[in-house]
Formats: structure tokens, C-alpha cells, sequence
């Protein structure tokens, strides 16, 4: 089953493009309709996008778990993928656990999770849970200029019933997400996620004047280059001092010739804390330190936030449930943005179960998790399976 | 003739993307093809793919003046085709001089000269003066990795022949480029080019760790987005305290998610300076600055040189007739590369012509030089036309 999946969207380099929409998604979506038909489970495509593989009739109070398929740019393997495959294999190991469910099982494939391709994480989940405004997010572009409507279209999804879902959400008993830890915060096989912290991208875009590099004195210039690099090192400097996160990971340069003063930056913060008034503050502190520079360099700054998403806590009730089932392992809160984040803050019982990371390295090609950590993950997702569901 | 050219290769800005052996430069070479065309000028493609447009038979003792066809990203409109323009301008001003040459008049358009396709500038005039190896050159790839022989080829050239061309250079009598000035140092309408500095392309490739940017502690990061930011900084100070030029212009970060922290950052430095021995060092200052960063940051930094050009100084011979003829313009070193160096480095008899850049814009879309300034270039270029050949 994994081995179907490794081969789609792998770059020379070992890391997977995976995007939402794309050939290498939709190879990712076959891989899904094939192992849900092999266990004899109806798929349906929600209006969103989002896949549902069904053991038994859809219906009320149904034990659900998933993730997504998509990937960063030059990703790793488990970032997503690992929960499906672990989903499916829970189902198989229903039967070894002698159980037929008397309430309905589901495996969920939420679409464009990483945001990578249209630049709004949670895409599929935000949608159904209403809290993505569909005339907006239809219209978000990707960096060639095609519409998520266009794309959607493109590979054979209507885009026209987009938007809130409760129907679907609705059938959800519970959601459990199981996904690869992605810092060295766990010290166990699997853990439970109290909450993730609040988090956002904050666009850049520094204007200043093209000119010619070999021609054009210091004190004539009006470099761009030169507010990014300093913006670049105040985040990095502010977020130590606020015990957080902020981090600077694209940046796009215009003209970007070898000989040219760029005339433009643009790059994209990326910033997270424990608390919101911890991050409100730590993105205003680098907004300004970034302004003073753009000031002294004659360049023009405006600051735009893309996506601002609160703190999410994962529902208590579901939460002591599942340490009860597996035995309490570790609980930890997290900096990374999940679509279990997105269903919990819109009402729905959901677990987030994390499986360790050894090295913390996730979003790239070195992400890896042990055998025996993925295997503790199946076997944990089939106690709350069974728990629920048989 | 001005305006059959302008649209050729004009982005949305206004800008203009003509980069060597793409389309838009053949729409060029077929601007220059026509226009010779209408003067009864004969065309040759030389083993190099220079354009040379012919009034009379080539030979001996020409007279030749011609600039460059290709541009930047983004680049402005009058570098390079201003002084092929104003070259045609020149010859039709001829006959109202009621001139009939009595040696050679030749317009050349020299291919490739800003290197913004395969990173190397001057590629034209550097392989006829046989200072690029031809081996080593035709294999440049461009950013799709296409190669420089392969890109000849699809536009229908064959680089079998590429490499010195002794015998083009020798029928030139005195080599006249006419240019627009690209900084504010020229306050006349016309002047002569005394020297370019010596100048060069260093590529800066940080390798660091691609990881996640929600998850990963400030302190388990080797991010080598922070070792370039130094590096731009520690360019401009550096710089600054040689009185010479250092740019970053051009930056790709590998994989350029918004959440996933570089794995990898390359760079490219442009340095300038009056003289090698200041370049020289402000180039190891940079570099040195930007190693002792990248070591703090856990990341590993490569240096390699992609193009070092020593200065050049215009023959005294040529400058002091043209100063004669045109009356004693003012003199001026310039930090900008041309082909007309290339040629006079090589021993070529040679002119360096700039018209006056009001803003010093340019390699930008904003970059302009005024109609009477624009018409002084010509008279001037007519006036050594005919004190050569007439």
C-alpha cells in the first residue's frame, strides 16, 4: 500500500511535489479509490473536493480519521500520507480484532492541506467547516495566475456547491488525525495534541527602484534587497526574544537579473507562538523594525496578512477518552496548522494523534519516522477505532 | 524604425525580456534584418551569430559601429538598441551629408551581451575575440538547463563553427558603440568612455537544513536564508567602505515554501570597483564576513567565481580623434561591461559613445534618455562616420 504511494510526485532529490489539483494529487486520489475499493469501501467526493471512503453505510455518530495527500514544495514522504496509510491499515486490522462495526467507519482525504500551490493552508477542511468564504477562496491564484476555480474545473470537480458542509460534518462521532510529529518534541512512540499555537503568514512586499548594478553609485540606489535582508534577521532576532517562532522561507525577487538592483522584494513571514499576544506583538515588532529599514533604504513596505489563524485547543472530552484508550501517553501542543485543527475549532470532537519524529525534520526529504513508531500508530488508531466503532 | 522595435519582448511593466536565442531576440535579429534590408544593406551571420549589415563590400579599414539586441529581465528600452537605432540613423544621415563612403560601413548587433540567459556576458563579442573557450561556453546552460549549442541550433544556427573569428575583427577600421549612459555621470549630452572598471559575478550557494518552519526550535536550525541576509548586508557596508559597487540582485531558495525553513539559498554577488586590487579585496571581505556567518548558522557556504573581468582602458589613439572630431565631450570610466570593451581589450581599435541618462535608471523599465540627447548621439556617430569612411 505505502509502496503504490512513494513513486507519485517524487523529485530527483528524493522530496515530493505534491500539489493540490495537480497530476501528482490527482495520481495521489487514484491511490486512495483503489485502496478504499479493495476493502469494498464506497468513495464519495465531497463538495469541496474532499475524498470520504466509507466501510458501511454513511450515517450518524461514525468513527472518521485521515489527513491529507498533498505536499510542501520538495516535501517529505509522511507529511500527510502516513495518516492515510495508517487509516486504511486500521481498517484492515478490524477484522484481526474480530470486530464488525455497528457504526460506520470512515477514511477522509482533506484536500490542499499545505496550502503550498493557492497560499491558505487547510483549503478542503476550511471550506466544508465554513470558515473559508468559497467566492474568496475560489478566486485565490496560484504563481502561474490559474484560479482555484480553474483548477478545480480542470480535473473534473464542479466547483459550484463549494463552500460549508455541515452534512458531511455533521455524520462525524469523531475525527481522529493521525500525522508524523514534526519537531523533536516527543519522546515516545505516539502522543496526543493539547493544541496548536496560533500561527499566520504575513506577506511582504518591499518596493524600491531597478537600476543597473554596475552603473548606479550607493547613494543613488534604492535597493529592496537590502530592507528584506535586514527584515529577514530582526525576525529571527524577535522571535528568539519572544520564546517563539518567525521565519522567512520564500522570497521572490523582480526582476531578479544578476546585474540589476531589484526593484522589488517579495517574501512571506511565517509565524507562530504559544499565545496570541505573544504573536500579535512579535509580528509587530518585526513590521516595524522593518519599516525603520525600508525608510532608510527609500523603499516603500506594505505589510499584508494572509492567513491569521487563532489557537486551537483539542476538545477535552475527546482528549482524556483517547488517553484513557492508549493508556496516557505524552500530550504536547504544536506550532503546525492540521485540519483536525480546523474541525476542532469548528465544534467537531477530534484527536490529534502524533507519531515521533527521531531527528524533528519534517518538510523535506530527510522527514522519517521508525517502522515500530508507525506500527504504535496503527495499533493506536485501531484501539480508538475499535473503542468506537465496534 | 524605433517603433516596429519597441514592442518586441515588452512585458506588462513595460519592461523588456529579450534574453539571447529566444523568440523575442529573433524578432529582433528580424527588426535588424529588415532595417538593413531598406537601406540596401547586405546581412552576414558570423560563426558566433553576430549580425554584420553591410554598406559597400566588407574590407579592410571599415568603419563599424553597432551595439547589442538582447536585454536584462526587465530591462529598459534603449540599452543596446539605441546604438544599433541610432547606427541605422547614422548611415541614412549619409546622404544628407552627401557622403558616398570610401571604405566600409558596417552595423553589427552582437549576440548575447548581457549574459542573462547563461550567466556569462559579452558572449558574442568575447567568442569572436576568442577570450571565451568555445568548448566551455557552448556547453552554459540556461535555467531550464538548456544548453547554449542546443539553443543556436533551435533557432536554426550552427555552433559548429564557434569560437575566434579573426577575420571578422580585422576588417574593423575603428569600432564606435554608442550606448546610453547608466548612471548620472555624464552631464552633457554626449561623452567618451575613458575605462570600465573591473568587475565580476560571484555565486554564493548556502546550504543549510530544510525543515519544518511551525515545529522546528529556533535553536535546532541550520537556516541559510539568515547566512544571506548577512551576506547582502555585510555587501553593502563592505562596499561602502571601498567606495566601489557590490549587489545581490538574484536569489533562489530551494524549496521557497512559506512554512518549510530553506534548505538551500544561492546568491549572486555583482562587484565593481576603480581598480582590481580594491575589488579584489572588497571580494574577500565579503566573503570572509558572510563564512563567519554562515559557520554561526550551522551552514555550509560554496564561493565560486562565475565571471572576472579586468578593467579595460579605451586606446588613447581612437579617444583622442573622437574627442577631436566631436569637439572635446567630456571623459568618463564607467562600472558597466559592453562589448566595445571586450573589443578594445582585445586590441581592436575602439569607441566608446554615451548619450546622456537624466535619471541614471537602468536595467529597469523606467530607464530613459531624451529625444535632443538621443539626436546629439547620432549626429555624433555621423560625424565620425564620415570623418572615417567618407
Amino acid at each position: 500500500m505505502w509502496a503504490d504511494l512513494l513513486p507519485v510526485g517524487r523529485l530527483a532529490n528524493g522530496g515530493y511535489q505534491r500539489f493540490a489539483w495537480t497530476s501528482a494529487d490527482m495520481a495521489c486520489r487514484e491511490w486512495f479509490r483503489a485502496e478504499a475499493g479493495t476493502r469494498g469501501m464506497d468513495v464519495e467526493t465531497d463538495r469541496n473536493g474532499n475524498l470520504w471512503a466509507w466501510l458501511g453505510e454513511p450515517g450518524p455518530d461514525s468513527f472518521v480519521t485521515g489527513s491529507h495527500l498533498d505536499s510542501v514544495p520538495g516535501g517529505g514522504a509522511y507529511d500527510g500520507p502516513l495518516g492515510l496509510v495508517s487509516a486504511f491499515a486500521a481498517v484492515d486490522a478490524l477484522q484481526t480484532r474480530g470486530c464488525t462495526p455497528a457504526r460506520p467507519v470512515a477514511v477522509v482525504a482533506f484536500v490542499d492541506e499545505e496550502g503550498a500551490r493557492f497560499g491558505v493552508a487547510c483549503l478542503g477542511s476550511r471550506l466544508s467547516a465554513g470558515v473559508a468564504d468559497p467566492e474568496r477562496t475560489l478566486a485565490l491564484t496560484d504563481s502561474d495566475g490559474t484560479r482555484l476555480d480553474e483548477a478545480m474545473r480542470a480535473q473534473g470537480h464542479d466547483p459550484a456547491h463549494a463552500g460549508a458542509d455541515p452534512q458531511a460534518l455533521e455524520r462525524i462521532g469523531v475525527f481522529v488525525e493521525l500525522h508524523v510529529e514534526q519537531g523533536r518534541a516527543l519522546d515516545a512512540p505516539i502522543g496526543l495534541a493539547t493544541a496548536i499555537w496560533p500561527h499566520g503568514r504575513w506577506r511582504y512586499d518591499f518596493t524600491g527602484e531597478g537600476n543597473h548594478a554596475g552603473t548606479t553609485a550607493l547613494a543613488d540606489r534604492r535597493d529592496p534587497m537590502l530592507s528584506y535582508a535586514m527584515t529577514v534577521l530582526a525576525a529571527r532576532k524577535q522571535a528568539r526574544l519572544a520564546d517563539a517562532l518567525a521565519t522567512f522561507g520564500k522570497v521572490v525577487v523582480d526582476p531578479g537579473g544578476t546585474n540589476a538592483i531589484a526593484a522589488g522584494v517579495t517574501a512571506w513571514l511565517d509565524s507562530r507562538a504559544p499565545d496570541e499576544a505573544t504573536l500579535a506583538s512579535l509580528v509587530a515588532a518585526i513590521e516595524q523594525q522593518a519599516a525603520e529599514r525600508a525608510e532608510r533604504d527609500g523603499v516603500r513596505l506594505r505589510v499584508t496578512a494572509e492567513s491569521v489563524t487563532p489557537p486551537v485547543s483539542f476538545p477535552a472530552d475527546q482528549l482524556d477518552w483517547a488517553a484513557e484508550v492508549l493508556g496516557n501517553p505524552p500530550r504536547l501542543p504544536t506550532g503546525a496548522g492540521h485540519d483536525a485543527g480546523v474541525l476542532a475549532a469548528a465544534g467537531v470532537p477530534t484527536v490529534m494523534l502524533f507519531v515521533r519524529n527521531p531527528t524533528g525534520v519534517s518538510h523535506s526529504p530527510a522527514e522519517h519516522a521508525e517502522l515500530d513508531d508507525c506500527l504504535a500508530g496503527v495499533a493506536a488508531l485501531t484501539d480508538l477505532m475499535v473503542r468506537h466503532a465496534c
